[in-house]
């Protein structure tokens, strides 16, 4: 039996970016597997296990797989599919280009506009960390970084453009079928999706319609945890 | 026979980066054509074939095709490969990324580092027009646009990370072998060898490997323009 270390939040709120894009590999390629969960200060789900102290952690017999990146190759490679979570050699270069630019370009952005929602959906003993380490990383509070998100979604959405052009193009940014290019980006909107009710979209943005296509191709996936509908 | 309406400089100088893309396209798939080339300010090579005013433009019987991506498109369905321009079907994602990417987020940190060298490389009567033009996208003139441009590398550097996670798993953006992913980012290195001495890649970068692997393979193209070596 395959097992996930996911990151835990308050109640079914489940929001970590990097665990979802692993969740949406696992849901992509069918498998079944048993979840336990880490928090920002209890690690013990991962004793004995890994000195890693970040979700997600995968364990298969006796392989303990740390990294999304690492995770989705590994599964790549150890679980062929008729429909691969890459669809090809140049999905996989563009997948390593993502998941270096998401994180590096995106996550910086979505961090100001949500954290004051975040901190609510996190365990009451665990906010104090939270702020504190959130409030260093933005330089100022967490109420006042989310005065400046509605000016943040034009930040985002000038740098969604290429995604556009890549849209433009196929339903998904694997293709046909969504892939781990799509999960990489789908993992931040669900990042979004488990901690606020701010639309950071135009409805009418091309990305806010493969966001729907996505998040109605693994909603069941998606609805059981908690998290706001738009 | 296959007509290429490229851009022209002073003497050999040949540094449209949308240009030197298709030039590139073209050797990769080994086909000969014949060049002619318009200016900012002399347009006739166009006359009578294309309302469209900028370099490249690829003619072959009576198909007209202009902008470098849809040329690109063009080619690789026109043209079957045993190494096709892109290798599969991710790579036309990939590239449909980057060609929206490199534009919008690399040519504005390189044209203020060049642009006093640019200069020098057009036709006399052109400069005039290309510093106006040039100082109004700057907002300051091409020399006080240069000073930063030790500071933009870094700028630069940083940009470019994504595509060290690419360049760490294969030789080449496309892969194992060259293909239009590598020619979009390695155009933009064919502007600047063109037309400026400055070098904005530190030796030890890996995208400074991957440029030397590139140009080496198209070399004898290369050489055949003027420009500067590093």
């Amino acid at each position: 039996m395959i097992r996930l270390v996911d990151f835990g939040g308050k109640g079914r709120h489940r929001f970590s970016p990097y665990a979802w894009r692993t969740k949406l590999a696992l849901a992509h390629l069918g498998l079944d597997y048993e979840t336990s969960e880490i928090t920002f200060l209890d690690k013990s789900a991962l004793a004995g296990v890994s000195d890693h102290t970040q979700a997600p952690v995968l364990i298969l017999g006796g392989d303990v797989v740390t990294d999304s990146w690492e995770i989705a190759l590994y599964m790549h490679a150890t679980f062929p599919a008729k429909v691969p979570l890459f669809a090809d050699d140049g999905q996989i270069a563009f997948a390593a280009y993502l998941n270096a630019w998401v994180p590096r370009v995106l996550y910086p952005i979505i961090l100001p506009m949500i954290a004051v929602d975040v901190i609510t959906k996190i365990l009451p003993e665990e906010q104090t960390h939270y702020r504190k380490t959130r409030e260093a990383r933005l330089g100022c509070s967490l109420e006042e970084a989310a005065l400046n998100r509605t000016a943040l979604t034009q930040d985002l959405s000038a740098h969604l453009e290429p995604m556009r052009a890549v849209l433009a193009q196929s339903p998904f940014l694997n293709g046909t079928e969504p892939g781990y290019s799509d999960y990489i980006l789908g993992a931040l909107f669900l990042w979004i999706r488990g901690t606020s009710p701010f639309q950071p979209l135009c409805a009418h943005d091309p990305v806010a319609g493969w966001r729907a296509r996505l998040f109605d191709r693994y909603s069941d996936l998606i609805m059981a945890t908690d998290g706001y509908e738009w």
